[in-house]
């Protein structure tokens, strides 16, 4: 029961090396927890910030790739002659190209293609690509190249993929892997003790990250030493495969990242696209930009697949959960990340007997990548649903429901205590706040427009750990230099840890300057993703900027002839505790002057042994529906969310407005609809896949920070917020609708269509 | 006498911080000493090292610079109107713009003048600055700029300066500061007791420091961030200076010098040029980028000052020195950087009695900055050509008188020891390696060409110190990253300093990453000049390797259960020197890939207290002069130097070569002609300025490393190299000429017309 891929337990990791400052969480902050704009900001509005997308260099050539048609075809031969002839074109290359037998991995480390592969398997791999003069230039070289493909049988549907003589998408049938089975207790018996038992299969379609920048690289090679600019959630781990793919010491591959417009997932990754760039840069002697057509980052670039969610649960009169049985079936499209669904089902509430089955299929249609807390969202759509219907049953009140059932304890075996858990409070202060029983009470349940309340909880299975390294410099003017590994992936990462080293250095937030994400000059980071930059590298600041102070006092220290404990750092003095005639300017510091600087390196601290780590949340909306146009109507929505510490309570709203318009995407109005005769997306742009923006949560919605620090977690007391923010979102609204219309849509998204279908019929059926 | 400035005394300075290293020499190398090709050899050659001159930004503006024709000249009206209207023309600045009334000082700290000063005082000062679309559009605009001047009264001349009734450059007369005078024993004693005296007035002329890449910046806000790119020594005191001029945090200025192209005392400061670029650039919200045309760089960026330098000198029979009366006057320029040339005189030879003063003077012309061996060059014209002189009056053999008389300890009160001061084996390694007593042999003094050898030596009284920081990863592949604030400014900084973090890893040199010249991304350099840059930030390399290396080798220790000292590094693997069963490959050590990469910071210890290190060298020549048309064939030259430990032989030949060539033009062929009606410079070119190239030295010259590392000044066990490449230079060149003529030319250049005034007054004499 306990698989590191799902849950995160604290335990041994790498060790704490040389940390020389005992930082730890702050008795009272000034700055951490304040409401502060980016320190980017006007760099990015103003349009003078680099993003990749925006690098430009002497003599650049840009590239495009050919996208096979096909959801499942062979590649039986490619002609370029026309195309290498047209004006401008300096490089096509294809799977006959020495140098492309590239050996292409899915996540998990299996070899399952090549760059460019001779079966494609879903519509939009890759066939070939150009570099060329110009952009135009090179889609006209693209359109130019003559292709003969052998067109196979192809599968797009989940359960179709399972069924006998269904097309393969991989040589070895479509299952991907062996289905998850996790049991605890006795099903059966757990069923027998059940008074109200609700089954019901649930579903969500398939959404795409869609993030504002595409996805793409500019590679420039100097001899045999490669620059990537690359949009990408991790610079390190682009180094590494880059090294890897082209046989080279990481030390020739530098990848710089300062800027991208956003990561949900699939930027965790090397993009084809990026190696295709390289090769042709090589090729060429000149530097090479890909970034994507909008159409193949919806086509191309990953997903969060669909699934298919049986649940099965059962609870006593008095609401005590007896029994869950849960199954759960994702379509990974051709090649697999993993589609798995069941973590909240198995851990969110206290529930002895259990069975949870996760089964992925292989289908023609894309690929699924990790997408802002991968399953769980699909997860909570099922779950959380499904307590509604039960509370319900039982005649409980759904939010004393989850509170009387929730897990306040990991149940592994043995079963882990949570170093800091407040979902309890999530629960009842956020109903507070948003005024539950007040909302419950404003119920419509007749006429055209119908009212109702839904709520939803979650936790979020992975909180981060080491390794992260940071360097913290103190300028001799007494201004200050911040340099991390991480990418901020438009969360606000260089903010909330230039605040960091504000609050423990006392150096204004605007005179630290801030680089990140660059393998040359940069510190070392993980990639940012799994909601894990702030509690992973939040504590490696904070030692950077401790190990700075601490060496500022112990020089002052020495001026002043004190002792370093009695010192502290007040509006740019050091000032002793004891006697405050006593008191030196920072910048008077003579060590400071004759040093150049000052420099602090910090690391992250092993986590805690024994216990885990969830952040956690619930989300609770009140909803209009329009019986007469299927519309919801958002009339508010509360995330009340335990990330631990807040930091920067600005970016955690903001963080939390944007997580619920990713889930009011999948629960309302986003799905990829494929051609069922070609297997090709037909709505693989802005127009057709409708992404809520800032208008869909600019008023009606509000953030409760539960901000307890997770002292027993890490020195900052932090946990993360990207992916909660987004979890019970949908199910949160689908319970709204529910109670609204006094009718359960089970199929996400609930477009207007799905909710005057559900009418319909219950006009039907009445 | 111990004057900071002066020579450099080690003692109390920085402490160590945190250094976890305990770095020190190798017993033994396989990489230090060997000679290596430039890491970046590839990117310097081929174009694709982008230099500041090559930085060029979407948007950017160029900007150029109107310049007083007058050596002197009150500002009394600028009409910009006309400029401000031609096409392209986007940014007029001057005096009367807000935000130029900008103190600007001289080295030192005297504010001596404002950015557009009211008052002019050497041709090519500057009066306004245009930035417009093209480079010729911002050409043509600052020509359509009309100046009323009011001209005023010159001096350009040194003696000329000091005469009663001279213009005044500065208000309060023409003296810089007071004349610097240092006196040991009684003079009239040591005269009486000397049996011969040599008495004689010697001069070198302005020489121009003429790096290859131009003075220029490109300048780029972001809101009030400044990005600066600069052909600069040294980026962090550019980073203090604009700080300053804009009254900016430190945090908010970014200074990039990865790349430069030559820089030889003169890109030490911030320019003015530098200022403009960034003003302009606010205005227009655009970057601007201003590199000086090649006249400006020869008027207006500084020089070598003329110098007139009266020696007198005794000795007894016996060869022993007893007395040196020495007087130097230095022309200064408009603003004085100090064109002091006593210290060889004072500190060279054992010599009781002593009396040495420098003078220096303002004159409307250029301006003094220290150029490569501020002063010694042409203290060694003056005191080198003495000794020889009278070596020959007492009848001894040139480098034997030398010998006799050699100071072996630093000549202060009380006096210091010397950590190594190899000069004896330099001069008679050298004389040997040289064939001094045959090519004496072969001396021809009658006839058309003439032929002789000639000798000279010096010290370099810097050796450099703290502070330094550098940052050294281990990648997880076992590559490496080497992080350092130093610009290598042609000399190969880079890499020596990866040939360090070989050495000490086992790392190959071209698995190795190397990062500089950066205050945002880097760490702590003082500037690259004085011959400082390996000795003082080479120990801080090796001790971020040592950090590095102790951390790996502490991991392998526990993954192989063995002591950590007991293990060693070798291709590549962990290796038991106890037990070879016990080994693991770099890559397998654990810790580093579950960290992502091992790093080590490196500081540079303090110098050792109470003693003085100085490199040293002797250098030797064998000239043929054709009497017929004055000019001089250097037929082989022969540097021996002490640098302590020779890092890269192949570099440390070619900087000893270079700079033989810099003093081949000091003594032969280099020299700043002014028109004595105007002031101006009427040589401001390649064509009619003569700087001796490589072809100059390619063949005939020789490198002799006496190669003792100074082990008791820091841990690689280096001093400087750059400087004592030239001080003797033109000395040696001056006494061969006199050796093969019979008749001494005391006036650098020595060019055809002065050898054959020379040989023609001779030809009177006889």
């Amino acid at each position: 029961m306990t698989d590191r891929h799902d849950y995160h337990v604290n335990g041994p990791l790498p060790e704490t090396p040389d940390n020389d400052a005992t930082a730890g969480a702050w008795p009272k902050t000034t700055v951490i927890g304040s409401r502060r704009s980016r320190v980017d900001a006007y760099e990015r509005v103003s349009g003078t910030a680099v993003y990749p997308h925006d690098v430009s260099l002497p003599g650049m050539l840009h590239g495009a790739i050919l996208r096979c048609p096909h959801a499942h075809a062979k590649v039986l031969s490619i002609d370029t002659t026309a195309a290498e002839k047209m004006a401008g074109v300096h490089a096509v290359i294809t799977r006959a190209t020495p140098g492309t037998d590239i050996p292409w991995y899915e996540r998990g480390g299996t070899f399952s293609s090549t760059l460019f592969d001779a079966t494609c398997r879903y519509a939009g791999e890759e066939v070939a690509a150009v570099a060329a003069e110009t952009p135009l230039q090179a889609a006209d070289a693209v359109r130019a190249i003559e292709v003969t493909y052998e067109v196979l049988p192809f599968v797009i549907d989940d359960a179709e993929a399972l069924a006998p003589g269904a097309p393969a998408v991989h040589d070895g049938g479509n299952m991907v892997g062996e289905p998850r089975l996790r049991e605890r207790g006795d099903l059966a018996a757990g069923f027998g003790e059940a008074d109200a038992v609700v089954e019901r299969t649930y579903r969500t379609e398939c959404q795409i990250h869609a993030p504002m920048e595409p996805h793409g690289s500019v590679a420039r090679w100097d001899g045999n030493r490669l620059t990537v600019w690359d949009s990408t959630q991790g610079v390190f781990p682009v180094q590494e495969t880059l090294a890897r793919v082209f046989a080279l010491p990481m030390s020739n591959i530098r990848v710089i990242g300062h800027y991208m417009g956003g990561g949900f997932g699939a930027k965790l990754e090397t993009g084809k696209y990026t190696v295709m760039a390289a090769i042709m840069a090589r090729m060429t002697a000149r530097p090479v930009k890909i970034f994507l057509p909008r159409e193949d980052c919806f086509t191309a670039t990953g997903n969060r697949p669909a699934n298919t969610m049986t649940i099965k649960i059962g609870a006593r009169s008095d609401g005590t959960l007896t029994a869950i049985d849960y199954h759960s079936l994702g379509a990974a499209g051709a090649y697999a990340y993993g589609a798995d669904t069941s973590s909240l089902a198995v851990y969110l509430y206290r529930c002895p007997n259990l069975r949870a089955e996760d089964v992925t299929v292989y289908t023609n249609a894309g690929k699924a990548r990790p997408m802002r807390a991968p399953g769980f969202p699909q997860g909570a759509w099922a779950l959380e649903q499904a307590m509604n219907e039960l509370a319900a049953k039982v005649g409980i009140d759904p939010i004393a429901f989850r509170l009387q059932n929730l897990a306040t304890e990991l149940q592994s075996d043995p079963p882990m205590p949570y170093t800091s858990y407040q979902l309890a409070a999530c629960l009842e202060n956020g109903a507070a706040a948003f005024g539950w029983q007040e909302a419950a009470e404003r119920r419509v349940t007749e006429g055209d427009i119908r009212r109702g309340v839904g709520a939803a909880a979650c936790f979020w299975g992975y909180a981060g750990g080491p390794p992260s390294t940071v360097v913290v410099k103190l300028f001799a003017d007494g201004s200050a230099n911040l340099n991390l590994g991480a990418s901020d992936i438009g969360t606000g990462t260089k903010t909330w840890a230039a605040m960091i080293v504000a609050e423990e250095l006392g150096v204004p937030v605007d005179r630290i300057q801030v680089e990140n994400a660059d393998t040359a000059t940069g510190q070392y980071a993980t990639p940012s993703g799994g909601s894990k930059t702030v509690p992973s590298d939040s504590p490696a600041v904070l030692a950077a900027a401790a190990a700075v102070k601490r060496q500022l006092l112990g020089f002052a220290a020495e001026q002043l002839e004190v002792e370093p404990g009695d010192l502290e750092i007040r509006d740019g003095e050091v000032v002793s505790r004891s006697d405050g005639e006593k008191h030196l300017a920072v910048t008077a510091v003579e060590m400071l002057g004759r040093r150049g600087l000052i420099m602090g390196t910090g690391y992250r601290d092993p986590n805690p042994e024994g216990s885990v780590t969830f952040p956690c949340a619930a989300q609770f909306c009140e909803v209009e529906v329009d019986t007469r146009t299927g519309e919801i109507r958002i009339l508010r929505f509360l995330g009340a969310h335990d990330s631990g510490r807040v930091l920067n309570r600005l970016t955690f709203d903001n963080q939390v407005f944007g997580g619920m318009a990713m889930g009011i995407g999948l629960g309302v109005t986003e799905e990829r609809v494929l051609d069922r005769r070609t297997g090709r997306m037909v709505n693989a742009n802005f127009h057709d896949y409708k992404v809520p923006t800032i208008l869909d949560v600019a008023d009606s919605h509000a953030c409760l920070a539960i901000d307890v620090p997770d002292e027993a977690f890490n020195s900052t007391g932090t946990k993360g917020l990207g992916e909660p923010a987004t979890i019970p979102t949908a199910a949160a609204i689908a319970n709204a609708v529910a109670d609204a219309l006094g009718i359960r849509v089970t199929a996400a998204p609930l477009t207007p269509r799905a909710i005057l279908e559900a009418v319909g019929s219950q006009g039907k059926e009445a």
